[in-house]
This record gives structure tokens, C-alpha cells and sequence, in this order.
């Protein structure tokens, strides 16, 4: 298979698809609903309200420090749910492939999502594969929708967001992006940067259940900032956030120094944002740090009643600024 | 906005996203589960097992007759869905979007999403957007994924499928494979052709609680042909299918004729299969003819012990011959 590409005929839905099904998609991903192959998977009734989500995946390049497209498309859809409490259970996975894309990349790639799927606890259980002509698509691009339970006693909103609440980020931010970034322009720093690139239900899962936990939020496009924008926009409320406070790795920072690039508007994929009351941020923040992908986590700012829907950041240099959604495109293709 | 371009801002997750998301995505496909705008639609606890599935579409032409790339989306989806004989109740939409495409086109898609998938019953209540550079994709793709529940007394699955049984078409085949390919060529004929693509749930929901159902499948991409192989093989028996017993459109048989391609491997996107039992055979198919989808419905042939996993055509003139799944691609880009 080592030469092999992918032609027209594996998207025609005729044998080639059936034995490209069976021979890289059933090898990796096999599970007891996708085995089935009917039109679609029959699940369990499902214990809670349902949560569900999607993403498409067009990052380039396909493989990168920290992970691959593949890891990425498990690893977002599974954050999208955790983010609203809930239990990653179930991913379905749409792939559309550029004629003339080698085999072993599509395999490398197929594995990978097996690997994170794992890692996650959740099972691909419905997939779809298409072929378009060289030069209709690059490379290789993925969709994955998930389906999750949230537990019954679980109640994430932005109405409970109250002033006097404190915000909590779950490690460095920018990671992913500058990674990305600097390996597309072929940049080498002292630091090698890597992806954040992670599965969040872990962590989620050792402090969904705190009463004082408001609502989650990960920060990837446009970063923590527009994250940010987005949940004082939903409260109501103003948001003030300690610009030391938000942990950034050296590298990240040099980089983006480098290229005039605003750390904070840089994309995230292994980090959350958690609103959470102030009398149990100690004990969310410590219940965090105690996670493998916590330990740096950081108390960043709090929610106040002035300037409401705005966020205001107060700088190193003790000046203030309102922070804005990312208004121009930093970075394409991320994600 | 007439003259407005997606640009690669749109999909940069910050301000011109939640423009684009505004005034297109929600302006069309408002719901209350969608309008949250959080990382993850949160639904109610489901009434029965879930089913879920997913597809991309990567059609070319986006705009045909009978049909576009949105509707296309949210009716294979939802037919999907019904196979397995379930409700379908919501959508996840994701786009990937080529730069430059004109805001129009996207609008009309997503309007047309939004009209589907009223007729359908269902709700879009999670979507994305990604953008790509020129040339980095064609135009517009879309995944969809679909969840729906299933009652109780549903019980659908090969296993069921016993010697004797009759099988049953919805209607005509080859409609929408001919409709995109002579469109894609520029051929006219006498008969305009158009895409059958329709929403099949309505139709199924006739039937799915008759005792004597045993299967369904809808024979997209490779046709009732390879769909047909599909289905043998699940269940082990032979089937013998009477080729003058399946409706074709005459514009589509001189189509085919023309081209050399023959219709029984031509994808369809508004019909069904179904496998029921000997003694309901006459009572379901009455009930697919009174339903506007299924007026041309058709027993087409019958289960057997002999010759395991194949099915054999007996032909206009008498003779007969295995039938294959599709081999080759014999229409690139068809859903």
C-alpha cells in the first residue's frame, strides 16, 4: 500500500470504497456500531440530555508538532462537548480527499484519530469518505460531529455568570497557532513550539460536578481574547482580566514578538476558559492544577458590573485597554 | 451584499464570523438550540435509542435541477436516518467554504437548508464554517450529521431478512445521477431530466410500523445495484431482482443508452428499498404508492436460499446474470 493514492473510484461508493472502508477506516476505528455499516448507527438511549456539536477540519499543514489533523478532529469536537458538561460518548466522521493523496498519509492520519478516540473514551461510530479531483480540495479535509450525555445535574449557562466571579485559563495560551504557524513559514526558535492539541473530558470530568462552576468555554480561532469577548457578551456583564496573570510559554511569546502577533487572539486547543463563583475558585483552580493538563492554570480576572459586555484588560505596564474580537484574519486555516 | 465574496475572514472564528453566522446561518436556520451560539447544542434527553450518521456532499454543479448542494445535504442525511427507521429530529451543517465564493450562492444554499429541512421536520442546531484559499477547495462543501430516535417497535436489521421475502423499490432509478451528469455535460434531451432528491421520512413513517418490514437501505452513491449487493450480503440470502419490474424514466433509459452507462448503478437521492415479508408484500406497497413519493413503487423481485450473498438479474429478454457492485467511478462528484 505504500504507493498507493487515493483515486476517484474510493469516493464512488462502489468496491473501492468498500475495501478502503474496510482495509484503513474498519482496522483503526472498529467498534461494535460502526462494524454495522447501515445507512446509520443505532446508539443506546441516551442517560441525560443530549449535547451535540460539529467542526470541520481544513488545518494546514496535516501534520504538525504536537499532532495531525486526525488528533485534531477527535480532540476539538470531543472539547466542543465537555464545554457545555457533557459526557463525549459518540463521533462521527465526514472525510473529503483530494484525488492523488498518498494512502500511508490517509492511514497516519486515520490512525491518529483511533489513538486520540481511545485516549478520549469516545467511539466513531458513523463515517463517510469522498474523493474530489486533484486540485478540488488540498489534501485532505475531515468533519467530525459528537454526541454526548450531560449528566442531570449539570447546568452550565451564561446566566448564572455573576459580578464578584472569578475566570480561571487552564495553561498557556497560543500554543497551537504559533506552532502551526511557524512550522508553515519554516521558522526555527530556540524553543521548539508545540501544539496544545489535547482531549479536555479528563479535566472537565474532575470538576463538572463543583457547584460554583458557571460555564466553559475553549478558547481556539481567535483565541482567548475573542473567547472572552464572547462570554461577557452572553452574561451581560464586564469581564477584567490581568494580562500577567495569563501564563504564556517563551517561546510563544518570543514568537509572536517576532511577528507582531497578539498572543491572545492566537488559537488554543487544549485549553478552557472556566467562569466559577469566588468562593470556590481556590478549590476549582487547585482541582485543576492537579490534572496533567492543568498544572499551569491560572486565576486571570474576575466579572464585574462595570462596563458590561466589555472586556477590559489591564496591562503589565497597570494601563488599561478594551479587548475586541479578532477582527482580522491572523491565521488561516488553524483549524 | 450582492456582490459580496467570502474571504478567508470569514472563517477566522472572530468578528466577520459572527457576521457571516448572523446575517446568513442564523438569519435561515434559527431555532432555539442553534441560537445559543454555545461550543455545543444541549437537546432534550431522547425518547428512544439514538440514531446518527454523517455525510459530506461535494457535488458539482452546486445548482442543479430538482436541487442543490443544501437540499441535497439535509435530504441524504435525513434519508440516511430513516433507513435504520428512525425520526430524524436534528442536524449538525458544516461548510467549507473556497474564497471568493459570492455571499449569494452561500445564502441560497443555506435557504434552501433552511426549506428542506422545514419540510423534513428536522432543526439544523450546530453548524461551522471553515474558509480555505482560492483553489484550495471547489466552492462549497457541506457535512451534515443527523440524530434521530427510534420507537420502541422498531426493529430493522438483515438478521430479519428471511427466504421468500419480496423487495420493494420506491420508484424510479437513475434520476438524480443522470439529471447532474447531463447537466455537468451540457446534453439536453427531449425528456428534461431532474434529481429525484427528496426527504423520505414522511414516506417511511407510512410504513416503518408494519410487522412485516424487515430492512430498508436508499441506493445513493453505486445505485440499486451495489445497494442491493450490499444487502445480500448482510443477510446472507440470494435475491433475484426482474429487470423489467424496475421503473426507469424514460429520459433517463435514452440517457443512458446514449452514454452507455446503465441506470441500475446511477445514484439516486429520493428512493428506497425495502425488504418485507411474503405476506405484507401487497399491503406495504399500496401503502408506499398512496404516499407522493412512492406512486411508482414497484416489487422488483425476491429473497432465495440459492446462490448466497448474490443477487441475480433476470433480464428483459430472459436471460440472467450476476449483478456486482460498481467497480469503476462512473460519476465523479455526484452527492
Amino acid at each position: 500500500m505504500k504507493d498507493e493514492q487515493i483515486q476517484l473510484s474510493h469516493g464512488s461508493g462502489g468496491r473501492l470504497t468498500h475495501d478502503l472502508i474496510r482495509e484503513v477506516f474498519h482496522r483503526h476505528l472498529s467498534n461494535p456500531y460502526l462494524d454495522l455499516l447501515s445507512d446509520a448507527a443505532v446508539l443506546p438511549e441516551s442517560r441525560g440530555r443530549l449535547a451535540c456539536t460539529t467542526d470541520s477540519y481544513v488545518i494546514q499543514p496535516s501534520f504538525f508538532s504536537g499532532g495531525d489533523i486526525g488528533k485534531l478532529a477527535v480532540c476539538g469536537t470531543v472539547n466542543d462537548l465537555s464545554m457545555v458538561g457533557a459526557q463525549p460518548l459518540y463521533l462521527t466522521a465526514g472525510f473529503i480527499l483530494e484525488e492523488g493523496l498518498p494512502l500511508s498519509d490517509l492511514e497516519r492520519v486515520v490512525s491518529s484519530m483511533a489513538e486520540t478516540a481511545k485516549a478520549a473514551g469516545v467511539q466513531v461510530v458513523a463515517g463517510d469518505t469522498k474523493v474530489v479531483e486533484r486540485g478540488s480540495a488540498d489534501k485532505i479535509f475531515i468533519n467530525t460531529a459528537g454526541i454526548g450525555w450531560i449528566p442531570g445535574n449539570v447546568d452550565l449557562s451564561p446566566r448564572h455568570i455573576a459580578p464578584g466571579d472569578r475566570i480561571l485559563i487552564s495553561g498557556s495560551v497560543g500554543d497551537h497557532g504559533m506552532a502551526i504557524l511557524s512550522q508553515r513559514e519554516g521558522l526555527e526558535f530556540n524553543t521548539p513550539l508545540a501544539s496544545d492539541c489535547a482531549p479536555l473530558n479528563g479535566l472537565v470530568q474532575s470538576f463538572v460536578h463543583h457547584q460554583g462552576l458557571r460555564m466553559m468555554r475553549d478558547p481556539t480561532r481567535g483565541g482567548l481574547a475573542t473567547s472572552l469577548v464572547e462570554l461577557a457578551d452572553a452574561s451581560g456583564l464586564g469581564f477584567e482580566i490581568e494580562e500577567e496573570k495569563v501564563p504564556i510559554h517563551e517561546g510563544v511569546r518570543g514568537a509572536c514578538e517576532l511577528l507582531g502577533l497578539d498572543p491572545f487572539y492566537v488559537a488554543n486547543e487544549g485549553k478552557l476558559i472556566a467562569i466559577v463563583s469566588r468562593e470556590e475558585a481556590d478549590s476549582i483552580l487547585a482541582t485543576i492544577q492537579r490534572h496533567p493538563l492543568g498544572e499551569t492554570a491560572s486565576l486571570i480576572g474576575r466579572v464585574v458590573e462595570t462596563h458590561p459586555k466589555k472586556v477590559v484588560l489591564r496591562t503589565f505596564l497597570g494601563a488599561t485597554r478594551i479587548m475586541d474580537m479578532l477582527t482580522a484574519e491572523q491565521l488561516p486555516r488553524i483549524c
